[in-house]
């Protein structure tokens, strides 16, 4: 990730304290390199807050909507006051302003707030995306990696997070780094009875023959907005996307594979623990016309 | 949480660049409210990083070596650089002067850094300690929960970061409030095969008849100081510390049972899933004379 060009500090967030304020009132841009989180604020003592993660072509927010609707969800999962979307819109657009054109990451990030706060903490960021050219184009080596978790594990205990997008994310570095020390560029993780889950920070979706897979969100994971808008596309190529159970062993024979977030789009997957895997270029390059900048 | 009196940031923090420095330069005593963090910190982006939390008494840190040791292998876990002993040790030394005299809760706490860094981001800071003399006397109620792993989830996977005392804490607070909605003080995990763990933020402690029992480490809890201290106290009253597979079914009946951690010392547990459970005032007064003020 670049440096970020853009921070707004979103105070206060909560629609409740945010109710009857003018939405400017709640924006507090700071300049990009200023420290402005306090140490104990508990997003960083325990990793509790939650997140999103967007692009933004010349300021135009993708999919700001279903973000903003993720993040509520992840929000009322950990019990955090409700967010005011107008705040965070606005904020969203503010920093939007600040970034260059071209393509941007945009980052929301609410905290719980320091110990005894009430108000959670909470800002937007935005810096120039990844150039992910290459990796779109040539594809990228995963391994598959064991999740330790069932795939029903969060069903009847909530207190798991599954399926949350929380600051939480160490399990998730750390599988990263294991992909890496492996020679491959990510993880999957793969559950204790055998279901495909998801990449560190993407989710995973499946050609076998004319079928296009992706795991059920009932397996404890993210709702992915990449995912729902690539439905869309391989709707309209006469493919429709089934969100079903997925046997790791399904992989292993799989037409193609492609890594799908917010920032990467579709990348394929060209390699599986060392062991080659088509490359569909038809397809790539339609997810890529379907999910990337839009064309006038 | 008292808000903190002391923040110290140590920068450089690795071994390799601070060696040859005066470590005084690498201590930034900075205004405890003062915002001292980046938001990209991936401390905060990922809750990626590690950290102690130790008690002193009037500016005396008790059981320093064991928590630098901890937090060492904390940091080789996450395939962080090699912290300096040497500089946090003074950290916590400096933030120990700032805070006043009494009962102090001291943090240590390191991260990767921002995106891009290949120098961690670290402080300490100092508290006055929460005042839990009303929980060592009556005991808590605690509630099982499940973990969603089995005990050897982490032996084969040490992505998973079992035993490693990282910030992501996301499920640990969910887990308490989980508690707390059930009308408990705190939760103690079991793992999917059945066995006790840790509480959310202590470890274990049962007594069966004569013999005391802490879950091992193997199961991939963390390293307890104070369990390594309870231990002594315990050997002395005859009652040495066996550290074995501990079945959940063994809680139901056990004789006594605590929770241990550097705050709250051994704090009796009166209540086990809305079960009463015998509070042993013998045992628990040996525990708190060994484990709290050091005595003239």
């Amino acid at each position: 990730m670049s440096p970020i060009e853009a921070l707004v500090v979103l105070h206060p967030v909560s629609a409740r304290a945010a109710a009857g304020r003018p939405v400017s009132e709640c924006l507090h841009p700071l300049p990009a390199e200023a420290p402005a989180l306090r140490v104990e604020d508990r997003g960083v003592s325990r990793g509790d807050g939650v997140f999103e993660s967007l692009t933004a072509y010349d300021a135009d927010p993708v999919d700001l909507p279903a973000h903003l609707q993720r993040l509520a969800r992840s929000a009322d999962r950990l019990e955090l006051p409700e967010i005011s979307g107008a705040v965070v819109e606005a904020g969203v657009r503010r920093a939007l302003e600040t970034a260059g054109a071209g393509e941007t990451t945009v980052r929301i990030v609410v905290t719980r707030g320091p110990e005894g706060a009430s108000e959670p903490t909470a800002w937007v960021t935005a810096a120039p995306a990844a150039d992910l050219s290459d990796q779109r184009r040539d594809g990228v080596r995963v391994v598959l990696l064991d999740r330790g978790m069932r795939s029903d594990a969060g069903r009847e205990a909530p207190w798991l997070l599954t399926g949350v997008k929380t600051l939480s994310y160490a399990i998730h570095a750390a599988a990263a780094r294991e992909a890496r020390r492996r020679g491959a560029d990510d993880a999957v993780f793969v559950s204790t009875d055998g279901f495909v889950l998801e990449a560190t920070t993407a989710s995973v979706l499946v050609r076998r023959g004319r079928r296009m897979i992706t795991p059920p969100q009932e397996h404890g994971i993210l709702r992915g907005t990449t995912v729902t808008r690539a439905a869309a596309v391989l709707s309209e190529l006469g493919m429709p996307l089934e969100s079903r159970a997925l046997p790791a062993a399904e992989l292993s024979d799989c037409d193609a594979l492609w890594l799908l977030s917010s920032g990467r789009r579709a990348v394929p997957v060209i390699e599986l623990d060392g062991r080659p895997v088509p490359l569909d270029r038809e397809v790539t390059a339609a997810l890529e016309r379907g999910l990337g900048r839009p064309q006038d």
